[in-house]
């Protein structure tokens, strides 16, 4: 690569917001997957369409790698740079352009974070629900390219059933938009849904249009403490079936919950020596009447589970507690030791038997598991635990056990990942979710967006 | 074309359900869109799915055209075999395969009636919201290929929304499946949502896995007249603003509903000289209480509006009667007049300056429209009357009117169709849609599928 030439041409153009030496590089070598890291030859902070529309022409035309990045929170690895090249970073696209009352729809860059985001729309009384664990650090363009999920997609879906429209730079430099600002779409091939969860390897998005809805105005929550964590997987579609749609429906293994505790350094919820799992649960409206029936109406259904005294959060700062404690089991998990995460999703009835085989394989490839998730999606994040386990046996044993563990979750009719991604980590096990004709398709699919396969190289295949 | 040796195969392999006489084939010349007609050489009713694999084989491998139909409802022409060859008709796969209450999901051919569908699952206290105002006849496998909507997608969004995951046969003769049941999928690129609404131009679907919800207990109807249609447009927006979501929110002029009510001889609703414009509005949920405090919210929105006396349909007759009036209008302009149907969709608050529009221009070009449809989803339809209008005219001049009119929906934020997909009768217009790079995109797309362009050739593009 000629480095000299691309640093004029790169500098030329955006002057100081581009670094191309080791040192500047090296902040943006990793995201948070694991303990992974790669450095950028460049990293580039455009600030308009058309800078990037010229740098990606430009790499276009030599053949320089480029991976898009967001706040780099991600928990796949889809925004390191593994073939080095130009780390494009979006967080100079900061902006909400324009929150739309009249239609319910926020047109926004994908540099903005995800909570700014939701608050400058909730004071317009309106709600764009998803909002991943990492809500107040991650970008929304990041939500978009892993097509992210949280707590409130159990209810409200998920981050591609709000975006109505996005404006793309592909890969060889041409600006479109992919759809209209329309709440429905019969005019060719969805692109807009294609891009979703693409993890930018098919275009760089610039500008995003979301559908908003109604901000309810009420919210109940409480802990449910179970004995036995496969009760507790079990009472999730339980709830379900009694005609209940929870606006949070999460799941926390023991370990998540104490962990937790030990790293937030905060013991005020009591954890007796008997809770095997405890369930989050979160009803949300517009009436609170109603909020307090639907709440009956679920502790009638765990009457029928053993569980131990239900809390019900009654301030609004017991209620972040709660939510705080469950957003931070990941961060927690990673302090403790070395880990892999997977992100495995199964229809919400398998759940049981998802946790059930998790246990049989950590038992069989001696592993310890951590598991937490959003249960009401039956989307399960199963730590596996490095502990004091050999570097040899971490290494090369554990994809084995992976592979399994991949092999059942298919086998329940569920996928690898439900809302972080392939990207580099979970590349090796694609051909478990796929046969060979799908991942063709897959792989031309993004040979039409980017036939020299510049844009984020490496990742998904 | 070697037509008997062809014969010989499909017959060797389906026997009687492959028709080859001209008067056979006759009946599948049409669907619903204007009076268009295309004769098939050979209708074939295959009833596994490993029958349309080898069809589709022995297709791509002789270069046969094959255009898969389903009850050929459709109104922009996609279900029309008009490069002859195969019509693919999978009226045989008409059976629901199984209700999954525990996860909420249901698995189905796609030849099942949609309201065969609804109703099934209703039996079990669950709900499938999308239902096209053919809902009675058209098939839920064409409900995919157009993404359609109808009038529940204002507030439980339209097919796509509900499509989990779907077996296919590739125009090459292979089976995949796009995803998996489940909630929230983050694994490659989203075939799913590629296929949905993909007018049968890339596979052809033979499972399909919906997402279900609980199904609302309680609904209350009401009927707005206006006497200005463009305030009655107005209102639309202004209920959403005041925070309601109504379950179905349609807008009817005059003729729409004048003229259905002489169709189906059917006068018990009185329209006043002054009527120009109706809204027929609902609301539903689980809570009846809840629901008159929507309809007295709605109700002070209105006051802002010059309306004549509501109507309140008082019994499950009456609220059946009203939406029956709603589903016909489109027979009844039909029965009328030669005529073509617009599908425009805009931005819901742009719906004024979309009407405003549609009868300048109509008075620029001489012409009669009858309009109605989603005003809630910013949808509607647009019935261009031919009347006594010369067929020179009508053939010559009335493309440009239509891209003019166009012309004004994308420079409203909205494009051409929001739910009867492009097919046939509006390829003419992508280019106002999309420019050049995108429709190349999406051409590209098509031969990633389909290298010898076999599948439903002709349409969209």
């Amino acid at each position: 690569m000629d480095l000299n030439k691309h640093t004029l041409f790169f500098t030329d153009l955006i002057g100081n917001r581009c670094l191309s030496n080791e040192v500047d590089c090296k902040e943006y070598d990793h995201d948070e997957t694991e303990d992974l890291h790669f450095l950028p030859q460049f990293v580039l902070k455009p600030e308009t369409v058309n800078e990037i529309s010229l740098i990606m022409a430009y790499c276009h035309e030599h053949a320089i790698p480029v991976t898009p990045a967001g706040a780099r929170t991600g928990l796949s690895g889809g925004a390191l740079a593994i073939k080095g090249g130009v780390l494009l970073s979006m967080e100079r696209f900061n902006k909400i352009l324009q929150i739309d009352e009249k239609n319910h729809q926020v047109i926004t860059e994908p540099g903005v974070i995800t909570q700014v985001l939701q608050d400058a729309v909730k004071e317009k009384g309106l709600f764009y629900p998803p909002d991943p664990a990492s809500k107040g650090s991650c970008f929304i363009g990041g939500n978009i390219s892993e097509n992210s999920g949280g707590p409130k997609a159990v209810k409200y879906g998920v981050t591609k059933d709000y975006v109505l429209n996005l404006e793309l730079v592909l890969p060889t430099g041409e600006i479109i938009w992919t759809g209209a600002n329309v709440l429905k779409n019969a005019t060719g091939y969805n692109l807009t849904q294609l891009i979703v969860g693409s993890e930018g390897t098919l275009a760089v998005v610039t500008k995003i249009v979301l559908k908003l809805i109604p901000h309810p105005t009420h919210d109940l929550l409480m802990l449910v403490p179970f004995y036995d964590a496969q009760k507790a997987c079990e009472a999730v579609a339980a709830i379900f079936q009694a005609g209940i749609t929870p606006s949070g429906l999460e799941f926390m293994e023991r370990d998540a919950l104490t962990w937790t505790q030990a790293f937030t350094n905060d013991f005020s919820l009591h954890v007796a020596d008997n809770h095997a799992a405890h369930l989050l649960i979160e009803v949300d409206g517009f009436d609170p009447d109603q909020l307090m029936l639907d709440c009956e109406k679920i502790m009638g259904v765990l009457e029928k589970f053993e569980t131990d005294e239900i809390l019900f959060a009654e301030t609004a700062a017991q209620k972040q507690g709660l939510w705080s404690l469950r957003r931070k089991v990941g961060e927690a998990v990673k302090s403790q030791s070395i880990y892999k995460e997977e992100d495995t999703v199964v229809p919400r009835f398998a759940l049981p038997d998802l946790l059930f085989h998790v246990k049989r394989i950590g038992k069989e490839f001696g592993f310890h598991s951590v598991c937490y998730g959003h249960a009401g999606d039956g989307n399960l994040h199963i730590n596996i635990i490095k502990g004091d386990m050999d570097d040899e046996k971490w290494n090369n044993e554990l994809t084995a056990a992976m592979r399994e563990l991949f092999g059942e979750v298919v086998k329940l009719g569920g996928t690898i990942s439900g809302e972080h991604g392939i990207g580099l980590v979970q590349k090796p096990y694609m051909d478990i979710a796929f046969p060979e004709v799908s991942l063709n398709l897959m792989r031309q699919i993004k040979t039409v967006f980017d036939p020299k396969g510049i844009l984020n190289p490496g990742k998904i295949f």
